[in-house]
Order: structure tokens, then sequence, then C-alpha cells
């Protein structure tokens, strides 16, 4: 298998070059060095990877969505041909248990089929038919027609978390060459075996499709330097990131500094409150206890979704619940963080937080799993509203297996607590009928504060659909107009364009007189799949 | 009608206090001062008008579409029922023409009522379903929900050239508030009797309507203070910006600046290229010299869609075409321009234009209307393509009637000089059926440079419709994927949110599962207006 690493950048069909500038995977469940070395991209490379891009964009951006379609499909086959060879090595670099790949490699796949069937169908691009009235007065009416066209290259920025998914060929790639662009993907250091094991299955899809070789590139970079200059080249017209607050903060600021600025999206931190009111509670707080300490510490809490705050009732009506949940993370085997990094930053900020007088501390004690793997215990901290409000820090993520409760004594606490929350991707209210009551004016509240919220439910696990949103107000993300899941996201790489009395043979098949896609569009302000 | 006026900002319901920080406007005829005196805002003021329509927003941003659109109406119909006295003021303000001032009132009324159609019809909300599937295997399938909700307070700053349909009342505020969102306008400080007026008729509108008194407020400022304050004020979510791109910029990089990032519309400078191909020079030279001169000194050429680059084919095949648009232009009398600071900014760029060595210059010679208002000469400028890629100075916008002939030799010249082009809010091609396929690329070129596309017309004349694009890559907008013309504009304003298993009666209504509005929705990915 290691044979068919290279560790050197896609430069279009073409690869980068070795150099200096080297870096390898490690395995976090042994601190092991993988081979082979990987080179970092240089200038030159990233330059001759967006000038193809932009050669890229002409041809692959004035295709049909019906070719665009078999091309993503074509990179869902090729991914699925190597996917044997491809969890082994995730497995390897993330130490992500083995049914969780086999269902994020699928995950993966299924993403692309539904961006292909989307664009297929033709209707995402919103065309819209304002017909001439050569006879109004004073004036006569033009004919305007609009659509959504592509914004030009794309760079996206793979997660460590979701190495599949949310990585080289995940949802930004996926929704970025649906809406017809270039896609230039800067790999993320801690999966860069996988990266380019998915980096090839693309670049086979592109030659098997025939497409210009600019469509897709894969850059390497050891640090930081090859993403900075990435998004800000003049041929990036668009970036989508999955990270944290503050490397998407670094490079949302030389975005917004660009000569010409370009949409910036990105998916940053979230705790993602839970608000357990006392109906809940009542009824079923040991259920809770469980689900929440699964939810909070699965995949090693590394979920940008893991319920990291959790509200819940006076310690008297909770008293269950709480031995359940202490119990449940006492018992608990430590976890394989995904990076040494990752390992270091949560046993830190673990450590800060032990030391905190505010804080009540339950932790795991098991023995560690191997003294050398990157490990972290499941940890669990608890607070009163009241401190929680004068410490505005708690509500910063802790990435890894901790949550933090937080115990309400006095109704308007709880009110007020969700009236001061920053902005979260996701935020849970477990309720009966009778605490909807009890609080009115929550639900109002807790929709200003994210993207989706979430009944009776925890937030771990986001559906690939239509109606999903995966972003919200900041820092969960750095554009709460989009979503980075679902098939939402391909508005995020598109823009209207309108075309004022064209001849109809000229337009774009989607805005012709016989609406020959057989496509939705909004012909006077009514939506109809009629010729004009 | 002098008496009407206080001069004071509108913080809600209240009115701002007199301080030492005044202006008054300016009759550009005469360069009198005009009464009142008008008082900047204070920080104080400001806080408070901010602090209010956050308040205003719980209660706005819940209200149904039918409620909303009641509201647009008021608006529309107080504006309507004080038509000759803001006329009469906005002519003293602007010198613009009444005719096209009555034909703007009209517009900006046409503008509420569209905009209360669309929300009080509903689909704009774009409702997305995705059913919930407990049979399904691994995992039970959540049923997803969402819709576009309203950001929050919305800081609109009015543009100097468009004082009704783009300023107090005028595109941004009414889509911020058909989406939700109450607004907070910054008095464009060259009409500020029209803004007052403007926002007294809001104003009473709120009041009968029983809005929350922070649904509007209107802040004067004499500089630029008040407005760098409101853009980073915490509870302002979005900004709309119709101005210079200087202007514009320096709102973006400090609403980018912010701890919390918002999005900021930014509809800045544009010089709205015109193609004129060979055939069309031909078949209709003379009637294309005359519209376009009609276009560029349209309002003075103070439109934001003025045609302000024009190419052309050789100049030994245009000359009855260069003949009757010179002879236009210096037959022509000059033009009254909007304030003194727009006057003095066009007589010195064009004075440095007159100096260059590269351009042959044309200009008015008509003896000046008055010699103490402020005046503009029409002028044109002719160059070659060559010089014109050789300075990229030369694609700067100039407010007011001026433009720019760029002849072409060569075919080459003309594709080089569309592909070198920064981003406009339209572009412009003559042609006939023969030039299309001599310039088989062409269209697919310029569509990558604007929001906009016009055949054989001219960019002068914004439809207010479904489809229209008014906006365009950078510098053009801020941000190319929105219209601040048309139904579009409401999207800008406006963010998806998800309900995940909520009980169908906490759902809003556009998403409860009988569809009592009777929108349009996408159920499991399918258009449709039935009950689920």
């Amino acid at each position: 298998m290691k044979s068919s690493l290279l560790g050197q950048s896609l430069i279009g069909f073409s690869r980068g070059v070795e150099n200096a500038d080297s870096f390898r995977a490690v395995n976090p469940s042994t601190r092991q060095q993988l081979d082979p070395l990987f080179f970092s991209a240089s200038q030159k490379e990233l330059d001759i990877a967006a000038g193809l891009a932009e050669e890229a964009f002409t041809f692959y951006g004035s295709l049909s969505g019906a070719d665009r379609a078999v091309f993503l499909r074509a990179i869902a086959v090729e991914i699925e041909s190597i996917s044997s060879e491809l969890i082994a090595r995730v497995e390897e670099e993330t130490a992500l248990p083995h049914p969780r790949l086999q269902g994020e490699l699928a995950r993966t796949c299924t993403q692309l089929r539904l961006f292909a069937s989307l664009v297929e169908e033709g209707s995402w691009v919103s065309a819209r038919i304002d017909r001439a009235d050569p006879n109004r007065k004073p004036l006569a009416k033009p004919g305007i027609r609009s659509l959504l066209r592509p914004l030009g290259p794309v760079a996206v920025f793979g997660a460590s978390n979701f190495p599949l998914a949310f990585s080289v060929a995940g949802g930004d790639t996926a929704s970025a060459l649906a809406a017809g662009n270039p896609v230039i993907v800067k790999a993320n250091p801690a999966h860069p075996g996988t990266s380019e094991l998915v980096a090839n299955a693309v670049s086979r899809a592109v030659q098997l499709c025939q497409l210009p070789e600019g469509t897709f590139s894969l850059l390497f970079d050891s640090k930081f330097s090859v993403g900075a200059a990435l998004v800000q080249h003049p041929a990036i017209r668009a970036v989508g990131f999955t990270g944290s607050v503050k490397g998407g903060r670094a490079l949302f600021d030389l975005v917004c500094a660009r000569p010409s600025p370009i949409p910036f999206y990105g998916e940053m931190g979230s705790c993602n409150p839970v608000f357990i009111l006392p109906g809940a509670m009542r009824t079923r707080g040991l259920q809770l206890a469980r689900q929440l300490f699964e939810s909070f510490t699965l995949g090693g809490g590394q979920f940008c979704t893991k319920p990291g705050i959790v509200f819940l009732p006076p310690r008297d009506t909770s008293a269950e619940f709480s031995y359940a949940l202490n119990a449940a993370v006492m018992q608990s085997p430590p976890f394989v963080l995904l990076t040494p990094r990752i390992g270091a930053e949560f046993n830190d900020a673990i450590l800060d937080r032990q030391h905190s007088d505010l804080l009540h501390v339950t932790a795991g004690t098991s023995h560690l799993l191997s003294a050398s793997g990157v490990i972290g215990q499941p940890t669990l901290f608890e607070t009163s509203a009241e401190s929680f409000q004068a410490n505005p820090d708690l509500e910063n993520e802790i990435f890894g297996p901790t949550s933090l409760l937080v115990h309400y004594d006095q109704k308007k606490e709880l009110v007020d607590a969700a009236l001061a929350l920053d902005g979260h991707l996701t935020v849970t209210v477990h309720a009966e009928e009778e605490d909807l009551k009890e609080f009115p004016t929550l639900l109002s509240i807790l929709e200003k504060k994210a993207g989706r919220l979430i009944f009776n439910g925890f937030p771990t696990g986001v559906e690939v659909g239509h109606a999903m949103v995966h972003g919200g107000p900041y820092p969960a993300s750095t554009d709460s107009r989009s979503s980075s899941v679902g098939s939402m996201a391909i508005l995020r790489f598109a823009r209207p364009v309108a075309y004022q009395d064209f001849p109809d043979a000229t337009l774009p098949r989607e805005l012709q007189d016989a609406n020959p896609l057989g496509i939705w569009r909004l012909v006077d302000g009514r939506l109809s799949k009629d010729p004009v």
C-alpha cells in the first residue's frame, strides 16, 4: 500500500517536487510516524495550480449539469473502488474506529451523488424570467432573465475530524464542483496519505471524464503558508474551511484584506448548547444521562456538533441524571484523539478548568489505553448559571470528550443564559409540553443563536439532505447565510447573473423560452415548468 | 413647508437633541444653504436606536408575512400622501428634474409594494422539509425542516444619487423590513430634508401599525463617525450601502474587523462597459451615438449604471458614430450635479484626464447655466485599446456626465480587453448575428465580469422585478452573490434555520404539516404546495 503514495502535491495532472519542507503523518494510537514523507507545495506550484484552475473554469463552468453529474458520480465510484486501502490508511492516520470510517466513506459518496442528482435535475439555479412588455408606458419593459452561475476556482481546507466527509472530496469540494467551480484543496496535515489517495481518485475521474486538468488540484503544507497564500491568490474566488475559530478567523481576515474580497465560508467553533427543561428531566433523566454521555464522547468528542454545554434544572431535581452521567464518565475508557496537537490542547484545556474554583470536576479514572498514544480522559465539569454568566470563557469550545453542565436555580437564570449565548451550530431543547408553556419565549430566543434547533434529540449526527442547515451565527460560522452540509451548500459557490433582451439561442439553456431542461422557473413571479 | 422639518434624528419615536455638530443641505443649482440646521446623532443616541432595534426585533422578526405586508404598504401610502411637499424638497436638495423625481417616487412605492406582495405570498422563505423515517437502518432518520429567518437590525446608508429609491425608504430598507429586520438608516447628508420627510412617513406607518418604535430609526451625520460607529455596533446584524468604492470599502473593512463579522452589501463603483461590435456599428451607428449620449448623461451621468467605457470598432468604421456623438456632446448644455463635492471631484477627474497625452477630449462648450451652481460639462474621452490596457486607472469610475471611448484595431485586442476587465454592475453588447459568430467567446467572458448583461440596449434603467440582478463582482459590489434591486434583494437579509423533530404546533407556520400558508415548499427534494 505504501508504495502507492508519493507525498507530492497534485498540480492538475502533474506532481509537486520534493523539497526540504517535508512532514509525515502520525499514528495517534502509537505516536509512530508513518511513511512516506510529504512535501509542502511551493509558491510556484500554487501559482501553477491556480492558473490551471482559472483556465479550467472557462470550460468546466460552462459544462451542463448533466455532465457535471457524470463527473461527481465518477468520483464516488473511484473512491469506492479503493475503499479497503483507503480505510486502512485513514485508520492509521486518525485512529477512528473502522465502522465509523465505513460510514463516513459511504456518507462521502452519498454527498457526491446528492449533488449529482441536484445538478442533473437543474432547478437549483433559481432561474427567473420577467417577460418583456414592449407596450408598457412610458417606457417599454425589457425582458430580464437570471440564474445562478459559478463563482470561479474555490479553495477548500480539509478538516481533521472528518478525514473523508469534510476533507478532499467532502461536502465543500462536492458542492463547489457541483456548482461549476474548479477546486484546489489544501490537504489537512493530519491525514496526508488519506488526502493523496482521495485526490488520486478525484484526478482519475477528471481524466476519465476528459475534463481540463485544472479542475482539481491538491496542495500539501506542513504549516500555514500555503493556505495563507492560497486564499489570497487572485484566481481564487471563494473559500470553504472547516476547523478552529483561530485558524478560520486568520484566513477570514486575509480574505477580507484582499484587493478584491471573496466569499469565505468558515465552519468553526460551537458548543452546541443543550437545554434540559424540568419536565423532561423528571420524565427521562436516566435516559438523557446515557444519551448525553454517548453524544459528547462520540468520535472522542471531536464532532463540531458535540454538546459542550448543558443547562440543567436545579441540582435537587436532577440528582439521578447527574449520578448516572458521572458514573458513565468515571467508568469510561479514555479516547484516542486525532493528533498530538489536538491531544495537547485538550489536556491543557482540561487542566486549566480542573484548577478553576468555579467548576466541579468528574473525570474518567480508567487506565490509559497505551502509554504512547494520544489520549484524552472523558471529563465533565459542573457549575452554576451564575458562574457561567460571569465567565464568558466557559462558552469557548474544547475539542474532545468533555462537556460542561450548568445548573440553573431560577427560570430567569435559564432565560438570561439563553439570551447571552453566542452563535452556535446547533441548540437542543429537551422538553415536555408543560415545559414549553413554562418557558414560552425560549424557542424564539434560541432560534437567533444557531443554524439548527433540535427537539428531544442530540446534535451529533448531521443528516445530508435538502433541509439541513449546518452553520450558524459567528463564531459557529463566518457566514450564517449558508449551510456547509446538504444540498443548500451549493448556493455558497454561485452568484446570480441577469441577461437583458438576449436572443433566445444565446441564452443559457436554463433560461430559453422552451425550457429544454424542464426545470422549475420563476416566470413573472410564479413558479412553473412551462415554456414561456 | 420648512416648518415641518426639525433637523433632528429619529430615535424610534423620540427625537435627537440639538448640538454643536450641525450642517445644512445645499441647493446645487445655486449653492445656497437651505434651512433648517441638521444635527448629527450622538453616540448615545445611536446606542439608544440600536437598543430599541434589538428590542423590536423580537416582536417584528416574528410577525407574519401578511402583517409585514400591511406595514410596507402603509409606508408607501404615507409617502404618497406627502408627495408634493416631498418632491419640492428633493428638487431643492438635488436639482434633479421634476419628472425624474415623480418617477423615482413612484418606483420607491412600487418597490415597497413588490416586497409586500412577496412576503404576503410567503414562498420566498425557501421552506424545505425532509421527512423523518423512523425505520431507516442503521439509524432512524430525523425530520428536518428549514426556512429563511431574518438576521436582526440592519443599517442602511442612503445613496446621494437616488434620494428616494435608494435612500431612507429605498430598496435596502424595503427588503430588510420585508425580511423581518428592524432598520436604522444613516441619512445621506446631501438630502437631509428629504430624509427627514421620508423617515417621518415611515415612522407614522410604524405607529399606525402599532409596531415597536425600534422598528425604524434615522440618524443624521455631517461626516463619517456615526456611520462608522453604526456598522460596528454589536446590535447591527447586516449593512446595506450604496455609494463610492472608497466609502464602501472603508465601511466593509470596519465590518470585517468586528469581533463578530456581519454581512455587508456595498453597491459601489462600476463603469458598465459597452461593447459595440462591427456589424452593429455598420447597421445603426448613428442611432447608437444618440442613445449612448442619452445614456451616459442621464441624470447628469450620476447613475451607477452609466456607460463609462465604450469599446468601438476601428476608427475608420465608426466615423459617423463618432461625429454624431461628438456633436451631441459639444452642443449639450452642462448639467447641474448633485453636490458641491461631487461637482469638485468630477471636475478634478476631468481636468486630470484632459491633461493626459493618451486621451483625445471632446467637451461641451455651451455657456454655464449659472455661475454659482454645481456644474459639469459633458465630456468624452477617446483612446486606443492599447493605451487602455496599459493604464488600469482608466477603468476607474468617474461619477458625472463623461464616458471613455476605446477603439480597438484587432479582434484580439477586444477579447483581451474583455478578459482584463474588473467587476462591473453591467456589461452591454451591441451586436448583429454575424458579430456573435465573429466573437464566439465574448459572451462567456463577459458573463464573469458583471451581474447583468444587456443585449442591444443600454444599462441605465434598472427594472424592479424578480429576475433583476443589480450587483456584480468587486468593486461593483462587495458581495456578488446578491442583488440590491428587485425581489431577490430580500435574500440578503435572511439566513436559514433548521428545526429537527419539533412538534408540529411549535414550528413556524411555513413548516407545519398542513401548509396553512399554502406556500411552495421543497418536500424531500420536490417542490410542492401540498400538505405533508
